[in-house]
């Protein structure tokens, strides 16, 4: 069965492998509707966002787009002038392989940065991409938009008639902030590509968006969805939520899958001034490496959490601090509070899902993110690996 | 000979050991001028503060002070009302002990947040301390202040005929951010209270506020100066280069110190638009997962530094991006730059001490600061250790 970008109707994809990746393993993905069809994207807000974001949100402005070309050995990212040649030529080599306008095709690449893309294995592997696409091709594309992912994230929704289906790769270098790393969701429902830009950013503030593994932020991120319209008309708030589950199922695996995680947590902050406050209290705990660290020993040591909020920025009434681990509360108004089942808080403390409960006030501000432990594993990858 | 807190004349110290750590460790520090003497301080800015932080804010409030007091067994933060009359009682018992006045007594914890201090033990280790005082006591109370640290702290320079020396702890929790860590420093130089206070501003600014160890500033930071004028008259500007110098000495300290650190980097970032803008810039770097990593393996990765300063905030022109390891080119004009000799690249990404320059434009802002790579022991070290 078709599953991911190709679980709706009127896609097809392809992985394929270029040799761009020493590791030999498929570096070129392409998604592609039969035609234009109803688009939108959220990009990486970095101000060293590589060459392709620059191209695909050219492509995406006029709210259309045929297919979606992710290359996964590369960055193409603190490339210069020639990366944007680079990314452009990537483009137009997928249209004409596909039978497409260039600017149909959003581009996005992943992997290295600072060092030019070797434009004559890519080209050839887009061709031989573009001579794969099938209808059930979603779980080789979804294959090959890896770097060091440990496993292929794929998702599908249905809403109504309509199908939502979806593929992300990212496991390091996760901070969303506003834009997202890379996904491609598609959907048959039929959409105005303002239905679907508005569908998409909500689903990405609610998922992508409350995501982190380790606070780094890349210079590559986009999320692209394709609306082909094959199931016809549907009902907007069902397509959304099903967007948004796929969204979600997504963000979770990248945490999960976040680089040597072996827990994740989920810190719900509120009664904070504001949601934005909450965001950065709620951002300053999850990606803290002292209280990253407690979570990787399963030490629920709400003291480093109540150091995180301070340090953190927004307002906090030191005397007003909660916190539960579990539904266990550790912390009310500030101080201890007795344990009465230390086991309990020890089991729950060390789950592979913790739920973290974190009051900061009155306040009517709230916000939850999803993050993972740090561990020596996480370091010992990126001490070795050049990315 | 007298080093550290007793190098100046006109103060005695000591440590002592109450029984508050579990290792056994001498957990009580004490440094105390002859009379109350001219005295300037400066503080952790978190929201979360601990109380002995209130206590000692309002003790320097007068521009004067005769004792430091440190316990490192038990942060007494997150204690609430209880903390605040801990804190309290600390410094009337040391001033008793003594013969001063209790709110001529800095008081400064650090170690585990959110468990009520041990009083019986803390007020016995305080008489301990205060009988042993000596002129020559500056390495007790130096080792006395200790907690992850690998070794005690302590540093000396004259300025003509005056002396400075000072104290210090840290190792992690590390990201003074308008305030910083625990350290004491002592000068016989004669004083005002207002040029001790601008004295001691200045080479915190310059020193202990460009370092960084984990990103996680800490709720205990703590810099005292105490000036107990034996020395006489001094010259400003020689005194303000010594305490300095000393503030120097004992930042770098903390920075070779830092939790699990295998080496360190001076992270010196040029041609922002303005130092606030370079300061958070050499900050994003200095802590970012990623560059730490990379500082780890000794793997010159200059496109993680990329990433760090396009998602930091501040303006970034990716077109002006130049980054040099040990004086050799990297980036120029935000691309790849050929390396001639890259055996001499590695061997200048794995230093002790590795130089790194990053300029991101041609504004005047301009900041440097001195970080720690991170290490699988880190994580370690803060998966096992309450903290």
């Amino acid at each position: 069965m078709a599953v991911g970008a190709t679980y709706p109707r009127g896609f097809r994809a392809a992985g394929a492998t270029a040799g761009i990746k020493a590791s030999g393993r498929p570096d070129i993905a392409l998604v592609a509707a039969e035609r234009p069809v109803p688009a939108a994207a959220v990009f990486a807000r970095s101000r060293t966002a590589a060459p392709p974001i620059a191209v695909s949100r050219r492509a995406i402005a006029d709210g259309q787009a045929q297919a979606v070309l992710v290359q996964s050995g590369n960055a193409n990212a603190a490339t210069g002038a020639r990366g944007v040649a680079d990314a452009e030529r990537m483009a137009r080599t997928a249209a004409q392989a596909i039978g497409a306008a260039a600017d149909d095709v959003l581009v996005a690449s992943t992997g290295v940065i600072g060092v030019p893309l070797p434009m004559d294995l890519v080209v050839a592997g887009i061709d031989v991409a573009a001579a794969a696409l099938a209808p059930d091709g979603g779980a080789h594309a979804a294959e090959a938009i890896l770097t060091t992912d440990r496993g292929p994230k794929t998702a599908q929704r249905d809403a109504g008639a309509a199908r939502v289906g979806g593929m992300a790769k990212g496991a390091g270098m996760i901070r969303p902030d506003l834009g997202t790393m890379i996904a491609v969701v598609t959907t048959d429902a039929q959409l105005a590509p303002e239905q679907a830009d508005r569908i998409l950013r909500e689903a990405v503030d609610r998922t992508f968006n409350r995501i982190t593994v380790d606070g780094c932020a890349s210079t590559s991120d986009m999320v692209a969805l394709l609306a082909s319209g094959d199931a016809g008309p549907a009902d907007e708030a069902a397509v959304a939520e099903a967007v948004a589950g796929v969204c979600e199922d997504l963000a979770l695996m990248i945490v999960r899958d976040g680089e040597g995680a072996r827990r994740i947590a989920h810190w719900r902050l509120s009664g904070a001034a504001t949601d934005a406050d909450a965001r950065t209290l709620a951002y300053a705990v999850a990606e803290g490496q002292l209280v990253r660290c407690a979570l990787h020993g399963g030490d629920p040591n709400w003291g480093r959490i109540v150091a995180a909020l301070g340090a953190a920025g927004p307002a906090v009434d030191p005397d007003r601090i909660s916190i539960a681990i579990g539904g266990i509360e550790l912390c009310r108004d500030g101080v201890a509070v007795e344990v009465a089942d230390a086991a309990a808080l020890d089991r729950a403390a060390a789950l592979d899902v913790v739920e973290a409960d974190i009051a900061v006030g009155d306040g009517p501000g709230a916000w939850a993110v999803w993050g993972s432990d740090l561990s020596g594993a996480y370091v010992e990858l990126n001490a070795e690996y050049t990315s």
